[in-house]
């Protein structure tokens, strides 16, 4: 396959787009194979089938230190991803999908979710629970494909790992062995718009201008649980390795999250730990280029799809307090979900169907041939394979 | 197109219907098409595709004061209903839809809804929120009616107006721009049922039959969070000008509304001012003529339908009470669903499909044509136009 | 239909799968047909379209007391499952879908749950609303079957009987007339998973053992809110009279249910009573041999179901805490649901089509008569009618 920007990269080109004569050449070795579309499964969570932004993605994890301890995200992550692979083979799932590291960013999730809300680290009721966790989440990703693909030709995108998750996490509440770790704590809503501290600084007194830029990288690291601004630049680092489009939409998407938190006045200090952005950042790197090939349209419809995302993020934290449950991904599911369903009828977009989707430079590319072909029309109608 | 009514109506002939020989002449001059459109799209909230309706609704909400002020509600229905068309243009919505009003509905909602609930009136900022939430009800008609339409051939009412605000509201909680206006009050659930007071006489002291008829007209006003005996009067007459049926129907499920809160025993305050009859009169209205030609088995449908909107609005409204949200129209809109999704299985009700709708005057009309012709099936098939 | 099993049940055989000779005779005469009909809608809450199976099921329900009386559960059951049967057929619903007894599961359900949840017992007012939300069941039974039949081809479950018992009791909370017993209790969740008793025999004192075989039995019970190890025994029999399989199923899923109860550390005194039991048994008899022909595979896949659907029963039973409601068959249908979609899927398994459903040891005859035939495939192709 044909890469336009490959003369750009020189050296590097081989790491760009989804790698696919790379993957031809892993598939030789199981091992091998396995590795590569574990970490490809990483970097699906933001779309990206590469698996070196999968292992970007993955160190970022190992960076960020949970209760202490830089290594456990990492470790939980790595065993989420493997075991909801691992499920996909033996339930006899599309092969192509499993490759493709579609079992799998649902379960890197999962890891690194209970790894942050069960504790203590490396306990081994929690290896337990992450493992059953990770497979259940495999088998609700092929049950919501099925809804979501038959009906409307849609994807399911991270729904699995949220409703995996939060049974778990809501059902752990009066669970003596759920090793709850005392993260969340359920809270009946009240009116608290008058006492809301919006200042922005409050943590580190820093300038607006260091802390906007610590909320951005936060908000990247966020949608794995990193809380860590080197954690949050790999991330946008192992996402231009593959399309330099998505990692400028996801640092657009994570500073308009921050600034719809800033707008409706919401926590300073949530805004400042990135929690307005991770969900938004995802969200307008779907729109932008991903789902729709980028124009200057899909450019603002991406920036509307991260504000949206961002009050979803607002609401469904406000809807989950009575038991505590955080929002996890849910905002990205559904703001991603309302602006992908436009493609049948909003006319001024140019969609890109779910299996022709590669990277928003070869949607580009592929637009650009087809107008100087046989006229502009749904772009998979021309795909190269 | 011919209407049956025309001769008896005399010279309002022309007010009758869809209006459709009126808008053919609209269409030449952009800004009363604009208007004309608009004006249908209030209508369309109750499935009249009339702009003499919405302008008898708008009226309505002109009357119906908001902490005093008469003018508020109106004006802010007005941004919604003309922002909400207007996103639907700049997505390249389908122009047919968006001239029958089908963009429109939403949008006043949202507009009238976020002027009760936000505050104080003429707030700079919940200007800025009346519009941002009705494009966004739009977004969300679009992505709602793909997802409804394709797998199950019926529309979504007005979900995208309660997810919009519902969404907007529930942020608001916690949110110190968000201009919570205090009118809701977050609760924790208990039984009550021993201390409730069904008086229903309780507020104005009046005999029952002046306080069922105010509690009637309540319930028509409260679609438009008009409470206001005139305000449901005006609505009353809108929906005659285009269906007599319609505008009967109405009456007829508010009431329905009204005496099924007294079955239950609910609260009498909150009957007296309509909360129990709002969702009931615009789901007896969707079933009794427009989902289903009127025969009687389709009128007892209707009345089934409206009492069971009502169940479902005391169920909602249960249900939000941590939050302290409202109820909106959402048990219009599952009420409404549920008896329309009936219509490929129970045989002893003659359906019309959604792009048929008209009124139910000629659905009758169809139908009635139709068994003198080749036989009895589904009305659209021997559509007019 | 030839019966493979016939032989070795000898003069039994009539009463074995779903008695299609039988029927054929029972409908001559009107009264007769409706009985066996609404005896076959018990029997399908297990998906036993058997009228013995369904007496069986009816006998341990008027076995079972409901404040000390043990008429009541069988007699609002029995309602239940008439009116819900009648409401079909003012509807003009399928009539073979009736005479399956597929408008009548969800009646019976209401029925016993309305009776145990509403009081006093043989309360006037209690049996309106029993009628009333039976009733309702079956309307909401045709909107779902037409939504997940069209979309996805699976059956909606026992949502109906969920979705109207569950929106009449969180009305009740408020209402006056609502005739609620007090059973329920809202409460705010909070983290209690440091003061569980898990003891397994805090309530009886028995041995380990013996308390193990009272939960299995009540936890089958319990599916009709049958809290009795006689009932659980009548049903076990029911199930087996129809299928062998079924009635395994039946035990593993509610061992499995109470297994999973402890592994995750809950309430001893629930387990005790068998509420971790009754949708686990359902779900493995659904997976094992139902919309799955039995394989060591889909035996397996049955058990993960039926660990899955524990879960299910411990999340759900945490979110409806703030209003108190009981999680009801929501946990089975969940986790039936995400199973039985994984069919177009998960290649490791032979599905059976919803239209094709008999019983689990005709779907293994089948199969087996295939595989000596044309080849794999799914298994209804080959139907013998």
């Amino acid at each position: 396959m044909a890469n336009a920007a490959s003369g750009a990269l020189g050296p590097l080109s081989i790491l760009n787009g989804t790698m696919s004569e790379w993957q031809a050449r892993a598939e030789k070795n199981p091992i091998v194979d396995f590795v590569d579309y574990c970490l490809r499964g990483v970097g699906q969570v933001c779309f990206m089938n590469n698996p070196v932004t999968g292992a970007f993605i993955l160190a970022a994890m190992f960076v960020a230190p949970i209760r202490g301890d830089r290594i456990w995200l990492g470790v939980a992550g790595v065993i989420g991803v493997a075991v909801s692979t691992l499920t996909a083979h033996a339930l006899g799932l599309d092969r192509g999908a499993i490759r493709a590291g579609l079992f799998g960013f649902n379960g890197v999730l999962v890891g690194a979710g209970l790894a942050l809300f069960l504790g203590p680290n490396w306990d081994g009721l929690v290896f337990v629970w992450i493992i059953a966790v990770s497979a259940l989440s495999t088998v609700l990703m092929a049950a919501l494909a099925t809804i979501f693909l038959t009906a409307w030709k849609v994807p399911p995108f991270t729904l699995a790992f949220n409703i995996a998750t939060l049974l778990f996490l809501v059902t752990a509440l009066h669970a003596a062995n759920g090793r709850f770790a005392g993260v969340l704590q359920p809270n009946a809503p009240a009116i608290t718009a008058e006492e809301v501290s919006t200042d922005f600084r409050t943590i580190s007194g820093d300038s607006t201008i260091v802390d906007g830029i610590t909320a951005t990288f936060n908000g990247i690291g966020q949608l794995f649980f990193a809380e860590d601004v080197i954690a949050g630049i790999l991330i946008v680092i192992g996402l231009m390795v593959c399309s330099r489009i998505a990692g400028s939409f996801a640092l657009l998407g994570s500073i308009l999250g921050m600034l719809t938190g800033l707008a409706l006045g919401a926590d300073g200090g949530a805004i400042y730990h990135g929690l307005w952005g991770f969900n938004s950042f995802d969200a307008a790197l779907a729109i932008g280029g991903v789902f729709y090939v980028l124009t200057w349209r899909s450019g603002l419809l991406a920036a509307a799809c991260a504000i949206f995302t961002a009050l979803l993020f607002g609401a469904i934290s406000s809807i989950f307090e009575p038991w505590g449950l955080p929002a996890l991904t849910l905002p990205f599911c559904f703001g991603t979900l309302a602006f992908v369903l436009l493609k049948g009828a909003a006319r001024n977009f140019v969609p890109v169907e779910v299996q022709d989707i590669t990277t928003p430079e070869e949607h580009l590319q592929r637009m650009r041939g087809e107008r100087r072909g046989v006229g502009r029309d749904a772009v998979g109608a021309l795909r190269e394979d």
